[in-house]
């Protein structure tokens, strides 16, 4: 790969400045706004490639806390022009303008703490501010990344900020509208299938009937009970380590500045976000992190259960189950005409194992904490946030390319129905376990139906049988 | 292995009768109350070993339900006599008595519904309840197996109510008393050890300092939150699938027989149990237990967290850290005399991977339900116990013989604290990033202290050094 | 739970007698043969009870190491007549004598290096000596479990060295005895089945025919694959830390111990032992452990896919696929007479599940070693252990009981395989891809059948299809 | 997100021309060589964004695989200037030319088989064979995508196909460069490092000496090791699915086409590739994958450790173990000046903990296929490849901003093993266990030596101890 930072797009060698930091001097491209820290990182860490950059809602989170503490700081002496750069700045990050130009090429392959993406925000924020007061790139004059950009802050507390900030509000505009519309679409169809007596089935096997509308029901409930899941984690989430600094005392800030900073951050962002009330636990590890994983982890589970049932159940045209039938979205098969796969449920079902493996790798990360810092920050992040990412985006196209178009296949289900066996067990309370078992195996045996056998075997007249065996009014406690 | 369903303990042929189902006769040892059904699974699930039985806490739940269905059951024309009966075979399950006496030798990996140990359940309190009725071992008289014990009821709602009783007992009785004794243990310490000041570790770096109270907060602040985790996954978990029978339609039960049997078990057992609002849910899908398993993978992630940072800071006694003392319990290496190893530590952080494995096995299980039953039920409520169990006596033993022992070392940690380049933090705000950055960097390089090398490089005076950098005033914000 | 060590089976304490070690003196059961390391830890880890002892398999592992240690040692001192009453106290540990007696106590859940139960089998070995010679208990006299039975010998090179002799012998004994039963029954109904023309399935689809027997070659395939996916790990897993001491250098040992030793070990096994060429790797992490554990966390994939295979071709027995017809090992439901569940595909794929779960545990165990020693041994032996088991035992019990007796539904497969729409696939090398998607999409559409469809659309005429379009021409190249 | 299939780059919309496929007409950029079906899948499965496209190594696969058909095709019917066009237009995808110039823009999220990527590869390859040929782009005339370019093919075949070739390719020459890269540095410095003898530490506490040689050699030979466990997958993953198209029978392929394909993939790969034995287990299921993955696992491991070790026996600069010295490469901290952190050790870590979540994530995959087809194989191999990537350029990143730089603090390694008290090991054979242990304990306890101590109680005189405690002869067997 051309080195995208010192080659334009057409390959010539761009304009470069030199900016420096305490390890000594390097060239920028200028058309770029990060500074030498960023240079570094991304000399010493060419790990994958762009696919590996550091997420989005990260960069977006930083933008966000960086704007609310250059807000606070000017009540702890930060110049108020400074500060309304910074600020300004910072909304061009918040846009995604920044980001989309190309100032945020780190990968989340560094420093495990996170600090060359808080010192590419730094240096972003800072020269864009420059640029804005109409200084000179890489001058740190008038607006300096550490000194007033990062001003009482330290890697160690803004980049769990940046975490939970970014967690909580994908959480918020993407997960939870897909799994909403998703959880929308199904109870509607459990409405719509409610008449639909279809045979039932337990370990495979035909089981006794219910409706079609009460298996979607099951499948509803999943999801409420998801999202019930993800805000029982949210009191955690909310907890902001912005002021913790180093090592989670808060040496270096303001009496009141953690508090201020949470306030304004929940107040950009609309979401109750608080300091945490224990800072070290908020750097050293990511408990919270792994809770969230597991709450999505949970939710894998229900959409792996969901997107099986539903091939399964439309699984044919002519040699499956055949009781639904879903939207043809695309020719399924190269080979085979005709052929219209599930593979809205295959999309949704790689997401679920692929959260599963999400989960075990943010585990291990938030297990891995030493001492004051856990340096597994940005791989947990990516992680739920990839997570989240994928189940929202999942939904919605599985909501919309498939779920909203199922139909019932109502003259197969009635078809598959009346053939089982298990209708027997509505003979239970009238003839007793042993009897009504004595019908099932002999009708299966003879390849016969229920009503036959039962009179065959002097157990039941045609009447009574009719009278027992009443699918309609098998779906419920009496 | 000896056959022990058919030998005694001697290896004698225990003496046999003949029980029935409904696929033939078989024998059973007299002294067993189980029945046919219970013998063709030891036979037909030759796995594992008594390591693999089905948890102990299962079979207590079982009785617990059984009980509570018995007992409303009569309101629905179960004979009182038989009720009463079974109620009193009942109390035999629960005070472990029948499972001690070897009533309940099924394994883990049997029938994926946990049918087996339903039927277990109900041949044992059947012959027991026949037994205090006077009756004959076997005869199914006065007292069925399945058209009494097991009435209204399917082990389809009858194993899913099971793993929600026995998880949520064992959560309230093992996992939260160790939970919470190790919390307050770990807070007393951070109250005990809040004027030790020593120096912070970020990156496994000298970072500035805190104190020694500071970081076992962060530590109880953990388990503190973890404790909560638990809590907040609950009302998914008292949602009990009792009623819902064969598919969840609750077929063959009547109006009030779940919402009664639930107030009946939450009644025995002090939790808030309710009916579940969706018994399609309830059977198909235990994303209930994912859930607290995901709430169990978190605190393993704490643990873990605990356990390492303990055994490092006590690391050496000569050549690591040394900052704290463990008690010493046992001789620690069968080599090297005098040497005491941090094994609590060892015992916890291996119980915390296991923890997360288990999670694993619970989460896979979870997701591979189909159509109305989930198949993986005794795998993953055994993953789940086990965890609870690991966790809550791991956390016990590790406070007893750990925890409540720890000492700091005091000598050392002042030590090591005053030698640390990184109270220079403390000139940020004096001097500025860049030229403390120079400070430190040159102190490191030629070996000296901060001190010297400030006044050395004409950056501050004696006087100003020591009123600046003052450790004490290092642990919180101005 | 009453303390089994110390009370008798009726309860009544126990005769005692006083053992000591470095840390002083205890009370020790007088039947048992253990000292006072062992009452140390097992009163120090009362954590799971006796589902959580040491795997059986590493306590054999014990003997087996002990005893040509000591052979060994008469070349470098040992006194032979002590030698060989080791070697016979060792039988009696490598009969399984001793671990029924109870001599082995101690749980997983001990010292990470596995140092106790070392120390316990020296104790058991040194006392059971004494009892050879007619010494006296505890006595240490004329055999010491350090000087004599530990001679040459740390715990952390003799415990992973039983951790790889266990998982070898395990993997020998158990594992592949159970995983060829299995493979060669799939392999005989491969071939008891290569007749029988069915229809394919892809994305759970109707596609093209293939024969039963061909289905049952890929699941026979796996499963060889699978054995030579064990085999290829065993090069690793035939290395043997004993030689390597407390840290890996082989300080206290002599030289030509460390060869001897495995060669002696290789003799007693019959497997090709040799001395581990880097002592350091083999102490200091169990990477050998995490290989084959991956191996058979692979197995476990394949028997997840064979038993759901297997378990969704006998769906039904009306309502499903109902291709295959299981053997019928039990009733199945408590409320459903007549149906026989695939309970073998249940105990097989929730094993899969939990071997699964526990390759993580080990995973998670095997990166957290620290410098010179992991200590996550005895948790990742016994993930190991089980997971051989439960595949073993499960295999068995798979092959035996269902697999042997799997029968094909020799009309039901033609029927559905007649009905198919795939069959259209024929016709693509005649009237290429796009007329014969018109002709599928078309007899979809209108309910009919493929022949009909093709000359209503004079594409071609009946003669022409049957000449196309043959089943058993479809089940190759040409 | 702009639509970048219809916007040009300053979000003009782009020229259009019509495509179409079996299920009608769509739009296609006329700056694209791709047609309808790719198109339908950027609608329907809009799911993540460019970090979730199909990884380019498979892409390449299939332009080396399309090749090798097109090639062997000649002698089956296809003409040959059809052919020579198909393998220029492939040698462009292999270049990644095509990649590039973005005609590959579907994600990992898409059909379970890969169709979709199949059938891009399929248009993308026939149109721009077809501006080869001087032809109209969409006209499939005179080259089609499905006739002429998947000839002989199925998804379902080629797409594992894909998957093994690309595996393979990537293993070759992007993780092994990195491993053995790593592994080199490793023995070097374990040679220069062979004569510094420090303390051992075991548990974390103070051991017996080793070399700083040794304790490298250890992690070299973890390195080699993952080298063999890579190799030894590499049969499985040699054989190839081609000729096997739908379902594995290999129904519209010739005799002799599948060896004569993979005879040429290896060839123009240069790696023995062979047809796979049996083309159902290829399709079916993907255990080659999850093999290989676990040996990646494994690996993972084996740095996590590495990395682990080697941050902590750094750690310092003054309050911790400070064995080692790292390479500066970056400013560490945003507050704390003159700070280095190991990040290259972060980044490693955070890699391996990656590396095990898509293992999870490939296993889960790996076990829910159905039937003739295995439909999670994008997301399989986008984690093999992933994994494969992070470790090699991981590894890269480390061997050469880290791991070649280390240095060996050897005056703090000595000074740390003169205060050992685990010297006192050595006495072991001269004065037993227990008056070894004795001195140690006592030393300890009385800080001070052993060597003082030891004649102090009388065990041993000055002279004595000299002879008996010499680190330098404790470096292995005797």
């Amino acid at each position: 790969m051309a080195c995208t930072t010192c080659l334009d797009s057409i390959g010539r060698p761009k304009k470069m400045r030199k900016e420096k930091d305490t390890m000594g001097e390097l060239e920028v491209p200028d058309d770029r706004l990060y500074g030498a820290q960023t240079v570094r990182s991304v000399m010493n860490f060419p790990i994958g490639g762009i696919e590996e950059r550091m997420p989005y809602p990260v960069i977006v989170a930083f933008g966000i806390l960086k704007k609310a503490a250059a807000k606070v700081n000017v009540e702890f002496g930060l110049d108020k022009k400074v500060s309304e750069a910074i600020q300004q700045a910072c909304d061009d990050v918040i846009s995604g303008k920044l980001y989309r130009e190309g100032h945020f090429p780190l990968v989340i392959w560094q420093t495990g703490s996170g600090t060359q993406s808080n010192m590419n925000t730094n240096e972003v924020i800072a020269n864009r501010a420059i640029q804005i007061l109409g200084g000179k790139l890489g001058s740190k004059d008038p607006v300096h990344p550490n000194d007033h950009v990062n001003k009482s802050q330290s890697s160690n507390d803004t980049y769990p900020t940046a975490m939970h900030i970014s967690v909580a509000m994908e959480l918020r505009d993407r997960l939870m509208p897909g799994l909403c519309a998703l959880r929308d679409t199904l109870q509607a169809k459990s409405k719509e299938f409610d008449k639909i007596i279809k045979i039932g089935r337990t370990h495979l096997m035909d089981a006794v009937p219910l409706t079609l509308g009460q298996e979607f029901s099951g499948y509803a409930a999943q999801l409420t009970y998801g999202i019930e899941r993800i805000v029982s984690t949210l009191p955690r989430l909310h907890y902001l380590a912005l002021g913790g600094t180093a090592v989670g005392t808060g040496l270096n800030t303001r009496i009141g500045f953690a508090e201020k900073c949470a306030a304004e951050i929940a107040s950009l962002t609309g979401i109750p976000f608080e300091t945490a009330p224990n800072k070290f636990e908020s750097l050293a590890c990511h408990d919270a992190m792994v809770e969230v994983s597991g709450a999505l982890n949970t939710i894998a589970c229900s959409l792996m259960k969901i997107g099986n049932d539903i091939r399964l159940l439309a699984s044919g045209p002519r040699c499956g189950l055949g009781e639904l039938m879903l939207p043809e979205n695309e020719p399924g098969s190269s080979i085979m005409p005709g052929k219209v796969n599930p593979t809205q449920c295959e999309a949704l079902t790689m997401i679920a194992a692929q959260v599963m493996g999400n989960h075990v790798a943010c585990t291990i990360g938030g297990s891995n904490g030493h001492f004051e810092l856990n340096v597994f920050k940005p791989m947990m992040v990516a992680n739920v946030l990839r997570s989240i990412r994928l189940i929202g985006d999942g939904c919605q196209a599985f909501n919309k390319n498939c779920a909203v178009g199922i139909q019932a296949n109502e003259q197969m289900i009635n078809k598959i129905m009346q053939e089982s066996l298990m209708l027997v067990t509505a003979l239970n309370p009238h003839i007793g376990y042993d009897k009504a078992a004595l019908i099932a195996k002999t009708a299966h045996k003879e390849g016969s139906t229920l009503k036959a056998t039962a009179i065959k075997l002097n157990i039941l007249t045609a009447e009574q049988f009719d009278q027992y065996v009443r699918p309609e009014e098998m779906l419920g406690p009496k």
